[in-house]
């Protein structure tokens, strides 16, 4: 007979998830056994007759002390890497997806061992990879984004154009551009690639252009090669509207081998809660940068969000953080920046960080605005 | 020159948005405004020269009244359906995406304009479809899991033809079975699709099996090609983990043609906390039915979660109700069902329900407690 613990062949590495959980110690004890189940063989562990099961499949607790929130305690629980099929749907589904039905349990740090990041391999280019593209060695990059929507597409192409010719990093549609009829997919990100194309070779800029990837499901993978083909250099992902696997297919494609960007739309609603969800860190950050975002938006603190300094920092330095092998990505604070905010915003976040400005590089002349938002990070 | 009505070609049919806001009521009405550019021009209004994008594109807020929760108002929300691109990632990204990046804003209610349930047509199925398939006519239906996770794939087929031998109507895989090197996708459902199709060929059964479709987001398109071919006579799948556009796109898929069950793994972050996320009757009841859900799962009350017999009632109200003309869907309660609960259950919503139980079934004789299930409901 062969011996129980290969059955299943399990390596012995661990995925450790550790949770707040919100009530009294013997709650937090309950809580933690309830998620060992629940994220694995969801089913009454008194029925399990296969020692190995409970053993290897089944979560299993390392640790339960106070947590940092009034009331809570961190719960360590660790799971056999195998389980999470070394697949980001699989893998988030371990890690939140049932008890994320449940109240007071927030998602709050996850660490992975290497035969994980040997296959989840995350950012392409990372912050290296994205600054040697754009040719900025030592400063905080730049980024604008494409708007309002119902502008004419070719309107919409100059603006693409006048960010360029003022030598910003990075432009990205606005997210809420997809397939409207009056801003058709492929005519507007072709007009919009020409038209940086033609101010970069005027300019002397290298700035990249990452068209938004709001389409229907079936159709990210055309629209993606149709964008590179027309002479995009990046996507913009929207991994609240697709899920995280997106940013993973459309990283590890050798046959696009684009930066990524991803989008936080629709991803709120795991982080606003306080005691529920997931950790701003882990989720823009961590999970983000393992799926293979390049560069990560996120509305930074005193913009229109709620986003703390302190959140902020969290995305920020699980961004950089050691990750197996995996590159650094980009941290880009976004949501309501302005030009006047851009040093006191660089200076927060340290040169690695991709300052994201929308509607405020409109006020006034543009393309002037725009230089000011590069010398003011230069 | 063309009149600016016409040049972006707005219909005049709107997409009607409810959502709670919390504080004042100055604040529900900044909020209120707040809302209506965040959500589409996403660019400070001042700055737009257009009239017709202020007019056309941005939300109109129509209504601001008292909310059901202490505190709160309901504010009535309308945008122009050109701006959802008629596509679900755009609809949801233009509802909910970014303002669910802001505290106290809970998104309650949606009304569609015929236009949109005309591209966007819901079930294929739906609950007469269903009934027709299982030769049901007027009972509740009964479904059942194969799990626990680690078990070797002879048993978990042993365990499939158990519940087909019973009788049971819709076999499901347990969501987190995926690709895991003990759980082989193809070898796993082949296994299982075969074990049904005996026991119904000896039984006279009609079960339908629904593997799960957790798998990478680039790999279900296949999976599903292959779980249909091996005898699978439905699909399981995962908006949490893949977005709703993928019920949308397999629902859609005349080559396939089979019913979609839609469970609520990694959802629930968007319903749990009260003064934010999505209301549980229009996530697992609206906007499931619409992405084309004829199978809608959620934690039933008084289980292992949390939700109340209100929110219960709320999902399956709204995948009952009028919407365009899209076929109604089946609610099906689960999370720690038991078959001692199967009459009260059955009470609770009315015979248009699906019944979900999981480990339960394995209490005792398998065969004889899946029969006692189906016996229950008859």
């Amino acid at each position: 007979m062969v011996p129980p613990q290969t059955r299943l062949g399990l390596s012995g590495d661990r995925v450790l998830a550790t949770y707040a959980v919100f009530g009294d110690l013997d709650t937090a004890k309950a809580i933690a056994s309830d998620i060992c189940e629940e994220q694995t063989i969801e089913f009454p562990r008194d029925l399990v007759v296969d020692q190995e099961i409970l053993d290897g499949i089944m979560g299993r607790i390392e640790d339960v002390r106070r947590g940092d929130a009034a009331g809570s305690w961190h719960v360590d629980i660790s799971y056999a890497v195998e389980v999470s099929a070394f697949q980001i749907p699989q893998l988030l589904n371990m890690l939140y997806g049932n008890i994320s039905l449940r109240p007071r349990i927030r998602l709050v740090n996850a660490q992975f061992p290497r035969s994980l990041t040997a296959v989840l391999t995350g950012p392409r280019f990372g912050v290296a990879g994205i600054r040697a593209l754009v040719g900025a060695r030592e400063r905080p990059l730049t980024a604008a984004a494409i708007k309002p929507m119902g502008l004419p597409i070719d309107d919409l192409a100059a603006m693409a154009g006048d960010f360029a010719a003022a030598g910003i990093d990075v432009i990205k549609d606005d997210h809420g551009l997809s397939c409207q009829p009056f801003a058709a997919f492929r005519q507007r990100v072709g007009a919009c690639a020409a038209a940086i194309a033609t101010a970069k070779e005027e300019h002397g800029s290298r700035t990249l252009y990452m068209p938004s990837m709001n389409v229907p499901i079936t159709d990210v993978g055309t629209a993606a090669r149709f964008a590179i083909d027309a002479g995009a250099q990046g996507l913009m992902v929207l991994p609240g509207l697709h899920g995280f696997d997106i940013v993973r297919a459309l990283a590890q494609d050798d046959s696009l081998a684009v930066p990524i960007m991803a989008h936080p739309s629709l991803l709120g609603s795991y982080v606003v809660a306080e005691q529920s969800g997931i950790a701003h860190g882990l989720l823009f950050g961590t999970l983000a940068r393992l799926a293979g975002a390049d560069v990560s938006v996120f509305p930074n603190h005193g913009g229109r969000f709620s986003f703390s300094p302190q959140e902020c920092l969290g995305i920020a330095d699980a961004l950089a953080a050691p990750l197996g092998d995996l590159k650094p990505a980009l941290p880009a604070p976004a949501g309501g920046m302005t030009v006047a905010r851009a040093s006191e915003v660089a200076a927060f976040y340290g040169q690695d960080v991709m300052l994201l400005i929308g509607g405020d590089l409109s006020r006034g002349d543009r393309r002037q605005r725009a230089r000011d938002f590069s010398s003011a990070v230069a």
